[in-house]
């Protein structure tokens, strides 16, 4: 069976893209959490990816003697490896948008990423309007993802950013929750996505997991001492 | 036809990606120079690429009416585009492979990047000589560099890093060039890499346009006053 290393889920955006992509598309694989305790070369972490990859980085999946890492790579290998599963839309220029959208997410928005890092437990408003305050970087982060997530929804008609679910929902979902963790200001049609993604059950599997694990890692909490 | 819009083939590594791939591969296609300006809001660079690309950066390919932008998502498009020219390595193991470490680039190599930006005609074997010196994250940049490469032509046989050329070698034609710029001490194997690489006429005849352009960009030249 599919194996799948993941970080925290509380904490690990890139785990929780071809997590939730296997489990909404239905693919049975098996998830092997690996703590983040420290990303020091000698962690219990690194040690432990280490014998699966060399880059010692999560998400890795492993199927059978093939190793891949990185979301993007893990996308793609499973949308070939499954083609009636759909997981890029099946129209080419849909699909040559969602790969333009996707790539964009893997390489950028990274004003979005520092300030505010994925903690699907917290709730931090008041972080985020000091943030919205203070980094136009940020703003402008948003700004395209608004512009970006309108365009879509607006020309494939929803519910999801190419109709159907697709890879490209699995690698914004990370992004509605800290939307939704430091409730930046959108337009309404944007949180009423950020929802639908939430309820995706992929997603709420995701989540109630995330709730679960009770656990605090200090290094991913710039902004609370402990939790609650 | 295919239309590329790229930026300054002297400073552009991400243009240079899928260049050299529709190049090397023999895609006819037409290349769109833009000039690097600035990246403000109102220049001209940005004020081109905005009425092609709702993200205004390069690299840009226009296919009819379907526009893919980011280097990943277009080498994506032509690989499925164009099946016959093989872009991605054709065992599934291998291409697995290869998605993974292109993915990393696309994500990765930070270090290498910002302190050793691409700048093909310059020679800054001293410059260099300081970063490898003061920065540990380009020595682990380079360390990985030389690890996966050394494993890949070990397991390959070579020339390439899997074997003829691909989507692979392309993604990391950029890093060869900076690693001759800045004579980053590497083993003999990998230099021969790096040298078979500069040796592809797709690659060869990116050099060329470089060497041809006798550009300055001030903003892509922390360590020049001017050429020569």
């Amino acid at each position: 069976m599919l194996q799948l290393y993941i970080g925290n889920k509380n904490y690990s955006s890139w785990s929780m893209r071809p997590w939730v992509l296997l489990r909404q598309a239905g693919i049975a694989f098996e998830e092997v959490p690996v703590r983040f305790d420290s990303f020091d070369a000698n962690s219990q972490f690194k040690r432990q990816l280490k014998a699966v990859t060399p880059v010692a980085k999560v998400p890795v999946l492993v199927d059978g003697d093939i190793t891949v890492w990185d979301s993007l790579a893990i996308a793609e290998y499973l949308a070939e490896q499954y083609p009636d599963k759909h997981l890029w839309p099946q129209d080419k220029a849909a699909r040559a948008r969602a790969r333009s959208v996707v790539a964009e997410m893997h390489s950028g928005f990274s004003a979005l990423r520092s300030h505010c890092g994925m903690n699907i437990e917290a709730r931090l408003p008041e972080v985020g309007e000091i943030v919205w305050r203070d980094q136009p970087a940020v703003r402008a982060d948003v700004q395209r993802l608004v512009e970006m997530w309108s365009e879509l929804l607006d020309q494939h008609g929803g519910p999801m950013l190419f109709g159907q679910f697709s890879i490209a929902d699995a690698f914004y979902a990370p992004v509605c929750m800290r939307l939704a963790t430091f409730a930046l200001p959108v337009p309404e049609h944007i949180t009423a996505y950020v929802q639908r993604v939430q309820q995706l059950p992929g997603v709420k599997a995701w989540i109630d997991g995330a709730l679960a694990e009770q656990d605090f890692v200090p290094f991913d909490e710039p902004y609370r001492a402990r939790r609650g």
